[in-house]
């Protein structure tokens, strides 16, 4: 299927062309209003032989001129016929708006399979169906169902989202400008993902938007990621599906399917994606890196307001929301002191006072000097763009940031208002022009400043960003592999070392009990015996071989007492390793994301605090360290209450090898749990306790 | 003071009265531009005959009529001069625009002193200096200095603020009605707590807002919050000072010191104070409680949307921020189907599709069945408010709401956008009348409709609102009592039952013995050593006199050994109680509102999470149990892990009685710390295993 051909056609018809209200004569006036080149439009009606005094074909084939793209705004039950008509025609894209597919239940799920089908056998790339269409404000092209005021939207955002109304949000924005507008709709047979991969691809397009529901291609969508983070281009999400309503309603809504919300996020966390939380948040952050010439060298703000009380709410906030305000330096505040009057304090975040509000010259010496401090990433000028004309001050505020910002060597500046408000369009388009995004109060500001340092600070060579493609294996069957084989997977694949055997019997026994240090553990190693303590069956601290024959018998004796007609064959010996702190371990697997590992600290955290941390195979020492420091209870591993510090280096270590083993079993493994696994003090490593594999069998 | 003659003067003299720039000119202005009766108002300057084409006298004295209250607008170094012939013309009020007082370091301090003393002196309620001044629209007095556009903002939200930047945010917000704005500057005589006091009394104030930089009189601000929580009049206040940057700063912008700021949350907490982080959540707050004509009697919620993807949205946000989404009943769903597309889904949030979207008849039926379901408590309208003409939605929604909550059955609606925006006046307007309040996005208009439900569920009725208040003890001495004497003082206060003798010697030890119950703990008893279990001078586990006797000697001696020429007097003997879950009880004091009891679970989750609360004594049993179950790890009491519930109820009137125990010695407690306190499983208590008062020296 060829996406070119439908997001940049080079000429189009709009089959069911009309001048009333609706699908039809909605995108009709947009393209008139919008479009600059018009001459390869063509109208289709059988009904109007003029629509907006233009020519109005018949059917597509009375055009005289090839069509690339055909725009369908009729109901669902003529689509598939226009469609064919339209293929006839040589279109290699259309747009389908038409509701009643998936989003209505199994028939329209049948329907839609149809269309999908139709398309795939006629070339044809399709956007939709019950979608709002696109438009592609860099090559001219409209197929946009949804009215917005008129004005120019041009810019470097790309937008795809599974809902028209997100769409429509963006467009109704001020002072923000989009490369491309994408509603997918149901994304039936283009995706989402190959939306989203177009975007990522695209030259024009400097930031990457998405609304999504639900994720159909998993493997297009990591590789997008992928690219995105290596060209370093920001992508900005808002999925849907936190919630267990959010994912019935997703069903019935675009007929998706939502994936596991914690391995999408733990995906996010290693390509760099920006995860969003509402439509707010999403346009506003997009903008960000939409104006932004250079990002923050580092992460520490300058705050400027033009009262004492707005500074001091600056400062609560930013500590609310985790954004770490500059200390001026010596030079920095002796510099600012003779700009400002005796009794003002040269602090971050700074009272600037009438005396640099109202002076543009001032306030410009004052952001140099401000600039020029190296604890300093970024400033932040924190002031309320009203619409009213008795506020001069943003004009001279304005003014003095021109100054400042012309120089090639300025640091960015965001603009941060402490009430929402009707902007003044004159000041907004002026921010606009000279950079600077204007961000919302500080519940949405500080958190896009958050996104801002997030994306700064990522290094995609830190990272392993391979994607490993597990087979589907939701209808697989699985089996848990015993304490010793799973123990012995670990072994073998160099992830722990572990010192075991099984012993039929105590000659055996003692034959093999000389390669082994003791203390021992030993257990019954027995397929039907699952709670081997419950059993008797496990004996601790075997000091010696006379103790470990007594224990087989033992051990043999108690299981087969406590379940009759078990599989007792054999005892599991194995070298006993010291009491350390508890961490647990593993792997867990989603089926659309493969393989994760995940690691937290045992006993209550992970219970009671929800403590785990989850990352998607395969990943560097980096990515495994960053796992373990960003767990609540990590300051348990540092030292706390006059604990030694345990090796958190070692870990890593293990966290990585678990994350290869994940790799080479991909196809087969269904989950790994090392529950628990020691860690001890620094250089002393990790050893695990015990462990539990689940495999798919054969 | 009378603040009635400084707020609701019935004659006023501007002095410094002017047609230029500044606090002069601008004050005049406004009083010309809103002020309904005139004739009272004089202007006065010695520099002009004429201002604004009226009259201006040269000195106040000069001026036939009685004079109330005079506005000060001059810089400093004629206010004392001024406020004196103010003074001698009868004036009781005055305010002081002018700074360079104590926000500017000690040399204005000493200035600000003067003013204050020269004031009480004259008899004149005083506001500012360093002020902006305030706006009575009830009684129409405006005496306020920041020019802001014209228009009516009469309505029911009393507002007073240390920053007149913060006012005039409030001012400039459409849609928002005022009944009194205060900024009250540096405070210096009629202090914030003054003013919130006269705004919760007030009877056209319906919502008490505060921006607060520090507290001066903690028991009149106490009183006001009380008065407010019995009344049930919302108080949402923001307070500065969380950070210690803010800390700093608040010195230097109006000279104020901020207190403990966990200790005010817990205040907050008590009297049913809204709390909010910014001032964008201040005005949204308020404007929410001066809308709303009823509270919604439940707290889940019904959303209706117009896209499936904002309803998904929707249900996420919600989740994410606490707010509880209503399960519709068979029925509502039933009757829903009947007004919907086939394939639409009758779920919470709602999509109302086209269907209803664009039919307000069909959508008030809607409304009217989703109101009539009993687990609705309210409704939320979510949409985003445009100023474009396009848009037809908007209108549709608001006549069916309108058809909707005509009825006095009706349950309260508020509208939530989801991008901030323009709004159009109109339908802004229509919803002010309509008494609906319009809220940001997600991260604001959730976190309100949290406060909406705090405030809704508050009875004041389950708490003990009474304030105990305490002789200032910043500069007191304090000394620890023993482990004997503080286990003592809780035997004492019937907070604990304690069995527990000290003995001198062998011969008393078998003497007192019998009346104790085995096993036994021994413990060195002397103010020389404090790190008891160090010395080898604690022995757990007695289970016989014969024992005790031993251990008497090994205690003494190991205890002499580890300090030689410590006082080795005695020995403390208390009957041991069994291991308990730990947990710590005890009160700690701020110097500003006295004590606060506090409480937390052991171990890790006081250091590693800070999981305490803290609340001012006295309080109810009511109010404790709410203490334990705010904990995050409050799940640990509550057969977590298969363990069995604890004594919550215990723990509770144990945390009373810890907090009558602070009211009875408030003049002269420092500190208590019951640490472990030990919780058994239901019905079976609480017991004090150690425990450390700390009192002030006589």
């Amino acid at each position: 299927m060829n996406i070119e051909k439908l997001l940049r056609p080079k000429s189009m018809a709009i089959i069911g062309a009309s001048e009333k209200d609706g699908f039809g004569g909605d995108t009709c006036r947009i393209i008139l209003q919008y479009k600059k080149e018009q001459s390869r439009v063509y109208f289709v009606n059988p009904k109007y032989s003029m629509v907006f005094d233009r020519i109005c074909y018949p059917a597509i084939a009375d055009i005289e001129d090839e069509v690339d793209m055909a725009i369908i705004c009729t109901p669902k039950k003529a689509v598939n016929t226009l469609l064919r008509e339209a293929a006839g025609k040589g279109c290699k894209g259309a747009v389908v708006f038409a509701s009643g597919y998936a989003e209505t239940g199994s028939e329209g799920k049948a329907d839609q399979d149809e269309l999908v089908d139709l398309c795939d056998k006629l070339d044809i790339a399709l956007m939709g169906p019950n979608c709002a269409g696109f438009a592609n404000y860099i090559d001219d092209v409209f197929s946009f169902a949804f009215l917005t005021d008129y004005r120019q939207r041009k810019g470097n955002i790309g937008l795809v989202s599974q809902s028209g109304q997100i769409c429509l949000a963006g467009l109704d924005l001020p002072n923000i400008g989009f490369s491309h507008i994408i509603s997918s709709g149901n994304s039936a047979q283009i995706t989402v993902e190959e939306y989203l991969s177009f975007l990522v691809d695209d030259e024009d397009t400097k930031v990457v938007c998405a609304y999504i529901e639900g994720i159909k291609k998993p493997e297009l969508f990591i590789n997008a990621l992928r690219r995105a983070a290596l060209k370093r281009k920001p992508v900005v999400i808002l999925k849907s599906g936190r919630s267990e309503k959010a994912r019935e309603l997703a069903a019935s809504h675009t007929g998706s399917l939502a994936g596991s919300d914690k391995a999408l996020s733990a995906i996010f966390e290693k390509y760099g994606v920006l995860r969003v939380d509402d439509v707010q948040e999403l346009f506003f952050t997009a903008q960000v890196f939409s104006r932004l010439k250079k990002m923050p060298a580092s992460f520490k703000y300058a705050s400027l307001n033009v009262s004492g009380g707005e500074a001091l709410i600056t400062a609560d906030t930013a500590l609310l929301s985790g954004i770490e305000l500059a200390e001026f330096g010596q030079e920095t505040k002796q510099k600012l002191k003779q700009l400002l009057p005796f009794y003002a304090t040269a602090s971050n975040p700074l009272d600037m006072t009438a005396t640099l509000a109202y002076d543009p010259d001032k306030l410009a010496a004052a952001l140099k000097i401000i600039m020029d401090d190296q604890d300093v990433g970024a400033v932040i000028m924190g002031y309320t763009i009203n619409n009213v004309i008795t506020d001069t001050t943003v004009r001279c505020l304005i003014e003095g940031l021109e100054k400042a910002t012309c120089s090639e060597h300025a640091k960015p500046v965001v603009w941060l208002t402490f009430v929402s408000h009707t902007p003044d369009k004159e000041q907004s388009d002026h921010l606009e022009v000279m950079n600077i995004p204007v961000l919302p109060p500080s519940k949405y500001g500080f958190k896009i400043l958050g996104s801002l340092n997030k994306f700064a600070s990522y290094r995609a060579e830190e990272r392993n960003l391979d994607f490993v493609n597990s087979t589907a294996r939701a209808a697989g069957k699985y089996a848990a592999l015993t304490e010793y084989e799973s123990m012995k997977e670990l072994a073998d694949a160099g992830i722990a070392s572990v010192k075991q055997v099984v012993v039929p019997d105590k000659t055996t026994l003692q034959k093999v009990i000389a390669e082994l240090r003791f203390p021992l553990v030993m257990k019954i190693d027995s397929p039907d015996i699952l709670h081997k303590s419950d059993a008797g069956a496990v004996k601790l601290n075997i000091g010696s071989k006379e103790e470990a024959l007594v224990a087989f018998d033992e051990i043999t004796g108690n299981a087969g007492r406590y379940k009759p007609g078990a599989r007792i064959g054999s005892v599991l010996v194995r070298e006993m390793i010291p009491q350390g702190t508890e961490v647990i371990a593993g792997i867990v697997t989603d089926n659309q994301f493969g393989a994760f590992v995940m690691v937290g600290l045992g006993g209550v955290f992970v219970e009671l605090f929800e403590d785990i941390q989850l990352y998607p195979v395969p990943l560097s020492k980096h990515e495994a360290k960053k796992m373990i420091t960003s767990l609540k209870a990590y300051k348990l591993l540092t030292g706390f209450r006059g604990e030694p510090s345990k090796d958190v280096d070692a870990l890593s270590d293990l966290i990585v090898r678990v994350g290869d083993y994940a790799c080479n079993h991909i196809n087969n493994l269904k989950e790994m749990d090392i529950n628990p696994l020691f860690i001890y003090e620094e250089g002393k490593g990790v050893a695990p306790a015990d462990a539990l594999i689940v495999k798919e069998i054969p």
